[in-house]
């Protein structure tokens, strides 16, 4: 039968091409497909946040084995709650109050699809016709992206380089109005590897509260810091303005394939509750995807097994990376780095573009980087910064040193010839 | 600090709520919230399609083997590519090829968080301003609610309980028009546990080329069929109108909390692609949540290992329990069974109201009887039919006979007195 003959009611939504497109993998995806397959050397993957392949990373046997446990019992192959169930919410309520002086309840506590699902959850709770949201920038995509899916407005404020990445607080009093529902922070950050201290955390939760705004903290890095400046969870000024924190085991325990997040209240005054926001999470969660049941039934196990030298030899392993990262990238001309990280697994670096011949942007650059030396690093255009790179330094030492010498080779190459000379 | 001193600007959205209170699980939380404690009596689950619980339902230890290796190897931590890992959509593809005669490519699969965000996927990408979709009533609630939060409208075409809860074919002629993109059918039926034959899906099929629309084929209980009638996938008529089918091992295997469902296109003629559809699919699954990667490994595994036996021995356990379901609803005068279940897990009952006193409808039984009788009876308003009743005899046997004589109890304890004796 031809098909040709027939006129077919249904047709795609391009949007939804388009919205994915500029997620992180969606830039991953454009960047790995013009890696020259004829080119001899190996990628050196320098554009992502999961270094689960590398043998410096792997997770503990304590995590693997409460997942066989879990497993093994059949006691868990039921469709869980649509919150999480209450063994899994008690612990990471348990695991979260190591951090702060107060008890979150069991009760504070969802379970989500890694994350993800957890930014999923508050844009779609927290959009409604007009409203309006703040998002760091440079930032993490996948905000951009489910803010445009729910028609929840965008105002993006500054991150300040000269300030070690601090909030740019005077522009979030400028771009907020009666319409402004919340301000996303992001720390330890992604993708600036920047840690806030708690200074200017009281600072944004005295902002937030003069404008009437709840604070998202999404602390999907908690705790992966190697710095000078201590990790203070957002949730901590929950007395001065409502949190949201958004976590999950994907970061900290080398695990983004497991899937396993939270999304978190934190809210002593029970505004949250009066205005419905926690009736409107439950709903949304009552009819969303969840968690695989085990996984969730393995989180007391992976908490109360995971020893503290697991955590601390990753961290050990990443502040070793950063150093090397950063250490190279001093040492190439083209690029800027305006602040040694301190956290996550990411630093962002100025591209001096003008140095250059015949690359015309950050996007241009890491295309052909990608087709010349195959290495792999994320434009920053991607988490909102033109002519900026988010380089990953979680994976292997010396694949960022081979990585980073390519950089340097490939801007030498497409160097300008010097004017006087 | 006093709260009530500060004007929040965020809210919660009140249809979030309203969408997740008329899933199954909603209606669950509000019978499950009406047993009386102080009953003595231990609670007959007769609402669920979940019987992970019970001993005669436990998985094959094959597929729990299968998670372990995934796990212990160590290989299967990272972030999934979002239409799923190759191995996965080999795997399933070959595994559906067992029922038919051509063969899918790993191409036409894409993976899901089980069956269930299958439809949430399918609803995105075919909603559009304007558009409506067809789907049946008595039907499944999961379909309502996703269908509302995107705006498509809904049109109920009848299952006729005459006709073995056929499709009344006449009525989706008259239903359809310029705007209409799909027809739902749901094969082994829920909630009525019918099965279509291979003629009445031609007759489906012939129909929505017709009228130009697509057909999406729910077969969440795939090859659970233990009447006469033998199971025929929707696919097998892709050369007709293009298929979309949607499933996962959640059912067949037991192993509903594992989440890990499918998508499927069959489109020989290549019309799902050319229209946009299959763009809009990898478009939407490029930025919603993802199963877990070290379960999608262990998929390969768990279908080849799966002993023939395994899935024999469940049908063999489906059919005893249907039969003891059917025979002891037909000796209760107040409930009438138009057809024997063939297949799936549930039996749709009619109850008959006007021989009651004191009990208004459905819901008004299923309440009471939740507290009288602490027995769950899912309402016929939750499937789209007022005054009937969805039973699952997927559960031990004993406790089907103990609930229905709960129920017969229930019903004569209520029973209207005779007038003329």
């Amino acid at each position: 039968m031809e098909s040709g003959a027939k006129k077919w009611g249904f047709q795609g939504k391009p949007e939804l091409n388009a919205a994915s497109a500029t997620t992180v993998r969606g830039y991953l995806d454009l960047l790995n497909g013009n890696i020259n397959k004829d080119n001899s050397s190996s990628v050196v993957p320098l554009a992502h946040g999961d270094p689960s392949h590398f043998p410096n990373f792997r997770t503990t046997s304590a995590a693997e084995d409460a997942i066989v446990d879990a497993v093994r019992s059949g006691k868990h192959n039921f469709y869980a709650p649509t919150v999480g169930i209450l063994p899994a919410r008690r612990a990471i309520a348990d695991y979260l109050n190591r951090d702060t002086p107060y008890k979150l309840s069991p009760d504070d506590v969802y379970l989500t699809i890694g994350c993800c699902q957890a930014i999923e959850v508050v844009m779609a709770v927290l959009s409604r016709p007009g409203a309006n949201i703040l998002l760091p920038r440079p930032g993490f995509p996948y905000y951009d992206t489910w803010c445009s899916y729910n028609h929840l407005e965008m105002r993006q404020y500054d991150l300040l380089p000269e300030k070690g990445w601090e909030v740019d607080l005077d522009a979030i009093e400028t771009l907020a109005d009666e319409n402004t529902v919340a301000m996303v922070i992001i720390n330890p950050g992604n993708p600036c590897g920047n840690v806030f201290s708690y200074e200017h955390l009281n600072k944004v939760a005295e902002t937030a509260r003069k404008l009437g705004i709840l604070v998202v903290a999404d602390e999907a890095y908690d705790n992966l810091v190697f710095g000078s400046t201590r990790y203070v969870p957002m949730r901590v000024f929950g007395s001065t303005v409502p949190v949201l924190t958004l976590g999950s085991i994907s970061k900290r325990w080398i695990v983004p394939g497991w899937r396993l997040g939270w999304l978190v209240t934190r809210d002593p005054n029970g505004i949250l509750k009066k205005s419905g926001v926690i009736d409107s999470i439950i709903g949304f969660l009552g009819f969303s995807a969840d968690p695989a049941t085990f996984i969730q039934a393995a989180i007391p196990q992976i908490i109360e097994n995971t020893k503290e030298e697991f955590f601390s030899n990753i961290i050990c392993v990443l502040r070793e990376c950063a150093d090397i990262c950063y250490n190279t990238i001093e040492e190439i001309p083209f690029l800027t780095c305006p602040k040694k990280p301190e956290g996550s697994m990411f630093v962002m670096v100025k591209l001096n573009v003008s140095m250059l011949e015949g690359i015309n942007d950050d996007m241009d650059f890491c295309l052909k980087l990608a087709k010349e030396k195959s290495v792999i690093i994320l434009p920053g255009r991607a988490v909102g910064m033109k002519n900026w790179l988010r380089i990953s330094f979680a994976i292997e030492s010396s694949l960022i040193r081979e990585g980073l010498a390519r950089v340097k080779d490939f801007c030498r190459r497409h160097a300008k010839k010097p004017l006087n000379r």
